[in-house]
């Protein structure tokens, strides 16, 4: 029988930082003071795995996120924001997953990302890719078969009650492949909307395809995502105020847009690691009064520096041109330029 | 002295499983998905002791219940729903505990139940001892003598704030006796509705009674249970809007109920148990166009499975004839059929 | 490299009480129950550091409060409401903490304290001194120089989101000095209420000035406090519905107090202390009517006993006169006699 353990575990992480936003009508702000989730997101957890006979193991993770410069949740009604779910896996046949959870497309897809700046990671423009869970789910990942690892999941409703006869179940798949310094992984999202009271929404779909090769003195990572009928994960902004998180009302109802990233991660000294990540999205529709939506990029570089295996210090640089880091593809389109730096702490 | 412990326990409990419900409208609605909590209810804790001299010790214990399925509090506002209490233990005396906790009836009530199955265990039909807790509480629970212990509880306001003089307090009490295979146990509740803004409203009250026995081949358990004048712990349904989960106003304004309870638990093989547990309510009142309250019934028949003390695999069917499992006792009452099966894993 | 170690920590602290108050129109209230807190607040914790080469340490902190008699969070939207910051350390420059916090003025301020009584403990009256923290702050610690150990902190926004352009920052500052039996505190505090929205509001500011010292056959302690402008923790009651916790408009406005301090405990026998302390107010202002406010004072009497290091007993009597608990100083000046006892325990 396997090992068994229960491990409480989190990961703190502060800096200071100046965010200078011009918004699509021309206005500026500007926000200067401590940042929570510089480099990676600011958690907490609980997981374990309990090793049974017969290559079995029992396994369990609740996880929940918040925001260090407030103490406050990420998602004041959830306990556990990230994941809530108990599993049961096999070394031959993989593990079976039940509750709230990252989608499949996230866990796998999310092996791509270079920089997970806050905002300004892969998940600005790879939705798929942003952190963000599926109430009532069941995943399905299978062990790994000479580097090649299977995923599969649905969700009954995404995010609801579903007594009320309004749910909205989705699809996740993906796949990944590792063999030494090379990783490729694809994966694909279908959220049906058929019960959202939309009417003529069509359910959004969301492909991701990319690879990265370590070289040594840098790694590489890059990758594409088509994006259509709004976001898939129901995780993007709401500007057209339609209610369920599918980003504008032009790309939600019959839009799309592809995304492209490439991100290097360059190690210097014996503890230092510069990275730099730039993406691009284009979109293919139209604004209501005519006008073409234009394509947009965030483009990052910045500075992790090692004092231990649990502890970063990190400077970073961020631009979001084109961009809303809060409603991504609007109509004028703002700027969004960042300065930060901070620590990352886990334990 | 005895010895010193802290604990950080946990259950996740989730399952997949189908709920079909006939209002008493005749009206049906179908949920499929995942379930929480379906064999234990899913919760987080932590508990302590500290051994002091003379045989003496403190005590503590924080706990609360989520919903795997979402990550959701069971209670939004409570950061510990089911416990939250410090006390003080001596080998001689008994234990003193002051804080949020559950009624002594529940506590010793709750050892009768064979089936603990979401929404149709004991707690379905015998309301005092369904998982619920109360505010400013005060629990002293006797040593064991000879097999038989006792517990005395009060509740200086079961639910609310003490200042603006609408306490509601409560009283909870019960014997338990333990000799071998038999248990015996006995429960009185009674809250204190003075305050409570409804006019005439009397004091609801509840007794329960039962035994089991185990005969190594079966266990079976069976209790009786007298409810009258509205649910004591005002941990049931409103469908009348009375705003105090009393149940339905022709019980809560003098009606009385009596419930039965027949389990049977049957080990199979070597780590399987086969769960049948059935249960009758018989109201006495009327509703308010003069057609009598029908009695109604709950019955299961699950196995449980262990693949480890710390987790099983489960399986059951439930029937809630004529009984609503939100509102209990309603006129015309609907009937819920539930098939569900799920991995429940403790740490 | 220092030693790493991550605690989960916690206190229970519950009694039984009986408060009564006379409010400043005459009317009585009496509440009797269980009361969470009462000789130090109810929560739970997880710290941590980190050593890292060279005389350095990564440290953590994230805590929060809540009530035993409910199981409540003190504030409900927080995850963490007295700690959630991460920080750097070294030997010889210090530590440098980023996240929400307590203040500068509070931490070391507090080491005054003789009787921390819940609603009548030094921060009753020297509101710098209550337990409360602030967002979005960076607060700097040194190292002990010979016994003095100075701090410096500083909020961007107390209690708000900075986008919209309401950042009400806040300093905070203070030295403490130890040096065997003496001790010797001073602190000050400044909330900037430029964009607070309030007309013509000057910026608050607290003093604090004190000293203790264990004579071994009792340990003294004696404070002094100037808060001009209303509470610069904006931590105060709210009467006049500034919206703030600045206090009382007429002291919010321009009015200034002192408060004063004697706090004095006395160990009995080898297990015991009876701690006295005492508190003066006076204010400088006039109410609307022209009336001059008068001053107000808090009084207790106890004794806590010494189970164990983890666990104390204590009872205590209180009186609050002319001065309210929940508004400080109001026209009219009610008075509130509080009577409890109960058990603290620790782990």
């Amino acid at each position: 029988a396997a090992e068994s353990s229960v491990a409480l575990y989190g990961l703190v992480d502060m800096g200071m930082g100046s965010t200078h936003v011009r918004g699509p009508d021309g206005d500026r702000q500007k926000k200067t003071g401590t940042i929570s989730g510089g480099l990676s997101d600011t958690l907490l957890g609980l997981k374990g795995q309990e090793g049974l006979p017969g290559g079995w193991s029992a396994t369990f993770q609740l996880e929940t996120m918040f925001d260090g410069s407030t103490g406050n949740y990420n998602d004041e009604d959830r306990l556990f924001d990230n994941a809530a779910w108990v599993g049961l896996a096999n070394e031959s046949y993989g593990e079976l997953r039940l509750g709230r959870q990252h989608t499949v497309a996230q866990e796998l897809g999310g092996e791509l990302e270079v920089a997970s700046w806050k905002d300004m990671g892969m998940g600005a423009t790879f939705r798929a890719s942003d952190n963000h869970s599926v109430d009532n789910a069941v995943n399905y990942f299978s062990p790994s078969w000479g580097g090649l690892r299977l995923g599969l999941g649905y969700s009954f409703d995404v995010a609801g009650d579903q007594l009320n006869g309004s749910k909205l179940p989705s699809y996740s798949a993906g796949v990944l492949y590792e063999q030494g310094p090379l990783l490729l992984a694809a994966t694909w999202d279908k959220t049906l909307l058929k019960n959202s009271g939309l009417e003529g929404a069509r359910d959004p779909q969301a492909w991701q395809l990319g690879a990265s090769y370590d070289f040594e003195v840098a790694k590489v990572s890059i990758a594409w995502s088509r994006q259509k009928n709004g976001y898939a994960g129901l995780n993007g902004g709401d500007p057209s105020e339609l209610g369920l998180g599918l980003g504008a009302a032009e790309f939600a109802y019959g839009g799309h847009l592809d995304a492209y990233l490439l991100g290097v991660a360059v190690p210097v000294g014996g503890k230092g690691t510069v990275v730099a990540q730039w993406s691009l999205v284009k979109p293919d529709w139209s604004w209501a009064d005519g006008a073409k939506a234009r394509s947009g990029q965030v483009a990052t570089l910045g500075y992790v520096h090692s004092l231990s295996p649990r502890t970063n210090l990190y400077a970073m640089a961020g631009l979001a041109r084109r961009y809303s880091l809060d409603d991504q593809l609007v109509q004028g389109q703002g700027t969004t330029t960042r300065y930060m730096a901070g620590i990352n702490h886990s334990f």
